[in-house]
């Protein structure tokens, strides 16, 4: 049975997370909704990972079986025209039968968005407004510490169903850019993410910019030698950006 | 009796335009909702201009009278407090008696913004998306010709109460820019604005970037000398940037 690829990108704030639910408005459920119209027939999809309400994506992908066989471009073309204008198929392509977007994704990356200075409408629901007050050199080096294989449980909440808080983060950068107002983003590459690791990563750094922890802090909480202050930053600043997938 | 003049930016997106309604959400009804909740009596304000339905601000301007006297700083932090998210007050200020928002306005600036490339759930609501094939450097050149005062009854709607077609255009100049995407933003000042007019610019242009106009035929409507094949660009690709009034 032909196995479909997609890429996608969604605007969180328009729906009640990414997993599917009986009544509320979901990506899943959304996407679910347009291949049902498209293919005529139930497909279950599954994702590289679900994303939390208020959650934003790039580049999410979605892999899922289909009977009816239809020309990629269709495809692409089709979903835009059902799905509604918060969610955006951005690429499909046939993969091989044992391809799966949950299981094979080997590493993704999430990007956390922050702004300086006056509050804006526009950034409501897609960054998080923080103090101008902050020490950033500070934030950068703590941010740096992520980057190794750790045992991360000071930095992820019971929820999931992972069976081990080892993970190993390729790459974590804090950096500065002038967009429409300063804004302050952390991009985070790992093998796979614990529940809220990202948000509680990025809730720790705040941390270390307000002066409540300093660097050795946190390469203790990545020891799991001091407790963790778990404060996880608000979901709408956060954007899967992609799955990273073996050739 | 104080009179406060206030800076606020709201997303279009999330209200049924500008201009109060009697049971629909919109920008002028939220604030004065708050107003009313803050100077404990009924306020009518003024704006610089109202705003179609799905038209952005980042700087309207509103004036009012109030009875009660209330620290400025706390005005902005409680109407913040009262408004939702996609209203926020950026500054107030007592001003004169004799400040009127609308009236005074001698110059307002708009921003419409376009781009190319995929389509983005980020930019459903907020930028219009438009072919990467348009002649760019054709539109850039024919967004000159509008400086200057001119009969704009070929870029106008009827529905505003204008008593004269003839308006000053100060400065327009379309740019490209590099943001998330390739992005295409025509900025216009001008001492008024008639009903739709930057949309039916934007309009003109986009017809001469796909080669539907040319130059000429930019200065031949301008002179009314044509008849106007007018296209309004959609709503939600533009922004309302500031109000200027004399110091």
């Amino acid at each position: 049975m032909p196995n479909i690829k997609l890429d996608i990108s969604y605007d969180g704030a328009d729906f009640c997370g990414y997993q599917i639910q009986p009544r509320n408005r979901t990506v899943q459920g959304e996407i679910e909704k347009a291949l049902k119209t498209l293919f005529q027939e139930d497909i279950r999809t599954v994702a590289s990972g679900r994303t939390d309400k208020m959650v934003h994506a790039y580049g999410q992908v979605v892999s899922f079986f289909a009977v009816k066989q239809i020309p990629i471009n269709n495809i692409v073309d089709a979903l835009n025209t059902y799905l509604p204008q918060t969610i955006r198929v951005l690429g499909a392509e046939y993969v091989s039968e044992n391809f799966n977007a949950r299981k094979d994704a080997k590493k993704k990356t999430y990007i956390y968005k922050m702004y300086m200075g006056k509050e804006s409408p526009f950034n409501a629901f897609r960054k998080l407004r923080i103090s101008s007050d902050l020490n950033v050199e500070e934030m950068k080096a703590a941010a740096k510490l992520f980057v190794g294989t750790h045992d991360f449980t000071a930095f992820y909440c019971s929820g999931s169903t992972a069976t081990t808080t080892i993970r190993t983060v390729f790459d974590c950068r804090l950096y500065e850019s002038e967009e429409w107002e300063k804004t302050l983003s952390l991009t985070i590459t790992a093998n796979g993410f614990l529940y809220k690791m990202v948000r509680l990563i990025v809730g720790a750094l705040l941390q270390v910019g307000e002066g409540v922890y300093n660097n050795e802090d946190i390469i203790k909480l990545l020891k799991s030698e001091i407790t963790p202050k778990k404060y996880a930053a608000p979901p709408y600043g956060l954007y899967l950006l992609n799955a990273e997938y073996d050739e």
